[in-house]
């Protein structure tokens, strides 16, 4: 099957599983993932967990949720569409007049075929979540409305995989998995994570790998509440990854201080991949960055994405699916800014030339005297992989790094790979990551 | 009575009292300022006192100054207008024909009904200034030209006001009283700082304050040669308050380097008041910060203007006055501009917040968690407190500066003061000055 | 004879001498040049010599080169125009097809009327350049090619002069003497570094002088093999001169870094000279810089160029002549903008006022009070020197060097050294170049 079919199957499957910040759907997710990455761990905390200001709400479990209209037809069924129910409703069994019914309804004027995904996770409350145009067939004067639901202490579950390399030093990436039913925010996220583990898993590593499956907010606030030091002492740069489906636009969102090696990483994939890409900045900021780069935790954790939540009409409603927002190619996109960042942070290291001055190129048998110096002008001749050579070369002086190399004379990282591996192939040049740890951490 | 028309009441009374760089006039305008604020200072120092290159003056006084036609008419008074006469004028007494006391008067071709003003402090001379059309009247072929004046060993004055604070370290405010007659250019400094400072007084302050009302030039030399030291120690920003009173624009003189807290701050509070106001560079200065940022002073100080001296049509004339320049609402917005200027450099501090990742803001009432992270985006819903303070807070890791933080999430620092008050009365964040004064300073 | 005559006719006589990277031409060039600076030393260094990656080739010697046709008439001789034949062409003495002959040939087809310049230093190897027209009158099937020349063990030689100043820090001039016959690339080089040479020995220096007259690439390669140490030590600001002749355009290619003081300096004067001038990058390199800001060699090497190599139609053929392309006047601007450049380094000190607060300028006859202050601005009057000289002794803080005063009033430095000449001679400031030393290398 072709890869970006494969991302579009996984994230299909993902979508079908229902679920929200806790129980089984969480746990189930986790399980779908470690079926391709065996060593996934599938850690928990309990209900009551204390992190931070935060503590971890029980588990809510749903048995059924519907309305029935005057003839005891079921007008609204949870069972037809997860999102019909707000998440974290209380059990409700009572007779309502349609007015006091609205009260516990939500739909969207404005997008009459959407329901709305509406969740109350800390404040006990209950509600259905609708079309307008289902809203709008409504007009009997009461409602029988029954939603049963458990609230048990049980746990809190996440995912994660940790990934050795040859430095302690860390890349951090962080996805959510509690978004039910709905594609780009979010299955493309745990899809794009799930594929680029097991391509990192592939490769040499010269960085550890933390690679983590949570429910939001919360799921990242326990989570650093039980790992906070050793990832305030090994992550050298982070992603979190979501909303990587649609194929609409790609954009950027910033750490806190919008300087790290993250940031200045996302910016150039991003702008050689599609120069148009949409740069938001902090105060646009919505998902677990919030905690990643929260005053006293300070990682270095960007987004680079496809269209940002918060920012396509479909956003947080039913129509945020594979038949309008997420496909193929979206997701491909996505896998793609997502791999090549996490690349040129592999391979972002200081070259340093083994001579002064330029070495003596048509011994290597990489420059033609007569083209290049003379009148090659006037043939508007260009030998691109020898131009730039001699331009990646110029700059090995051991204190750009490959990412300032390329910003400097204006290719993407991606090409300076094979021009690497040539010039040490040469022997012209060897390669320090020393002042990178020095420098970029 | 409205605030405004207590500024140009005090302005008018101030305008009214003739004074030059010493002498009685200047005694007169501090005795006027002590009358509301007891605690001003008026110092002196002696004619002759030498302070760095320069030398006080002798003291001027006029008795009389006029100019009689054939007919014995006075055709020019210095009753009538003390602008009329040249500042510090030596005596006069004697007849000259029309072509030589040509060369003594001074008028304006482009503006035939201003009377210039003119002044010669450092070199012995004499002259009139009169209205372009007075001048093309003069047509008898000599006039009696009578100036009586002495100049006496006597004081340079000056006033002082020292508001202490928390911490030694000083916000420094400087205008000058020795410009006779005119509203904007200078009447108005010395009344906005007369008021600021009452309205400083009567606040806590962590900062002290040091403000003083100066002769122009000589007065702010002779200040510095007392003062400079104890300036330099403490002084960490200044304002250099002048043509503050009409209201056609805002603008700002940087200090010398133009990065001081004083700078940023002036920059800040101009562009949310009005963001098309104009920005002088050092090049275009002309007053006492010529002495205040001079090489080997070196202080922080700015000066918030409405009109800038030399920029408008009526400067140093007699039309620089409250019927065509000067009027309430500018002396409003003058005073304005440099009120919030000294709020913003007291509040400016280190914000830190106590607990690591989001605080839980539901718990304090300050999130609606069924509008803000779902659907609210449909309704371009925003409740532009919790928004703000919900930005605050992500910066408050005190490393920001609560002026760095406003100026990151897009909002005047003002807005910033209830939310801060709120963070610290819900005890999640606690406040640093220590780091504004290392920082800073 | 007019100064640009002067430039004009010893670029002539240099041009006259045909020469490669060794051999006789070069040193014939080196003793005119020594004719006017007998301090130049000749240096020289064996065929063979080992420079980092580079080998100096054997001398090449060449007795004639042409190409007869049937009826054994000379259709190309290098006699005739010494372009005609390939630089370091082996000996060649058969007849060839006229199919056979053309891969030998070079001619560019959009220049017609062109001869190409054309070198295989490295390579073995020969050929003829000739213009288009020339070429499509080669009819004949087959044509006889001689070449006569011969490869001896010999020497690389270049010219150096050393000018001591009052530190032993250096300036660096450098330019290449191995291009035959063309004007602008290059004997408007060696022609303007000449020149310089003789001003700035007939100047008091505070500076030291390194310049050198080598041939491009391989004589800088062996001149940094032998005097990098003391180059790295001494040198804080450097110049490759070439392209300086032609009066289209101003340029300037950057070091490496692009912000050494040379880089500051050039794009000042360059700016304030003509505010068209073209800001080539790195990225567009291609002379002895290549080598100067090579990693490990790391010299503040600049280029302040007329029309650049590679940039302008005649470049590289036998159309960069003084009939088309070079000019007295354009010599005489390629001189003065590489004089201001070496000028403002000599001159960009940090100038400290003696005094705090504005000297009292009416003392020093430098102030009228009654224009100055008062309603000068209504007659626009503007007293220039006096106003510079305001400005200049304001930033007299001993942390501005005198190019960052300039940038900072918006004047050329070099209208700030009679400014600061009257000062010091007042008695106003003093002047310090350890500041300079400690900060600007």
């Amino acid at each position: 099957m072709k890869f970006e079919n494969q991302l579009l199957n996984f994230a299909k499957k993902t979508s079908k599983i229902y679920r929200s910040i806790t129980g089984k759907g969480v746990r189930d997710v986790l399980k779908l993932i470690k079926r391709d990455i065996p060593n996934l761990k599938i850690k928990s905390v309990p209900s009551g967990f204390k992190a931070f200001d935060w503590i971890v709400p029980n588990e809510w479990h749903v048995e059924e949720a519907y309305i029935l209209n005057k003839k005891g037809e079921k007008v609204i069924d949870f069972k037809k569409n997860n999102l019909h129910l707000v998440s974290y409703s209380t059990s409700v069994n009572k007779i309502l007049s349609l007015k006091d019914l609205n009260k516990n309804l939500f739909s969207i004027n404005k997008l009459p075929t959407a329901i709305p995904y509406v969740t109350s996770y800390y404040k006990k409350s209950w509600g259905f979540c609708l079309s307008h145009n289902q809203r709008k067939k409504l007009k009997d004067k009461s409602y029988k409305v029954k939603i049963k639901s458990n609230f048990i202490k049980g746990f809190l579950n996440y995912g994660e995989v940790y990934l050795p390399g040859k430095t302690k030093k860390e890349i951090f990436i962080s996805t959510y998995i509690c978004h039910p039913v709905m594609a780009n925010n979010e299955s493309s996220g745990p899809t794009i994570t799930k594929f680029l583990t097991e391509w990192i898993q592939s490769k040499k590593r010269f960085y550890s790998y933390r690679i983590i499956f949570i429910p939001e907010t919360i799921g990242s606030i326990v989570y650093l509440k039980k790992n906070l030091k050793i990832m305030k002492k090994n992550i050298i740069a982070g992603f979190n990854i979501n909303c990587v489906g649609d194929n609409r636009s790609y954009s950027y969102l910033p750490s806190r201080n919008g300087n790290s090696i993250s940031d200045k990483i996302a910016k150039h994939v991003l702008k050689w991949n599609n120069k148009k890409f949409i740069e938001y900045t902090w105060n646009e900021r919505g998902s677990d960055e919030r905690q990643y780069c929260s005053p006293g935790v300070d990682l270095p954790v960007v987004s680079l994405m496809r269209s940002k939540y918060g920012e396509y009409p479909e956003y947080h409603t039913s129509l945020d699916n594979f038949d309008r927002v997420v496909n193929a190619k979206g997701l491909l996109g996505g896998f793609k800014i997502n791999k090549r960042a996490v690349e040129a942070i592999e391979n972002n290291f200081y070259p340093v030339c083994k001579i002064p001055c330029e070495p003596k190129l048509s011994k290597y048998n990489l420059y033609n005297p007569q083209n290049k110096n003379n009148y090659a002008h006037l043939h508007k001749f260009k030998s691109s992989l020898t131009d730039s050579l001699y331009n990646v070369l110029s700059h090995c002086d051991g204190k750009n790094s490959l990412l300032e190399i390329s910003e400097k004379i204006l290719i993407p990282i991606w090409e300076t790979y094979p021009i690497i591996e040539k010039l040490k192939n040469l022997n012209l040049i060897k390669i320090s990551f020393k002042k990178l740890l020095k420098n970029d951490i």
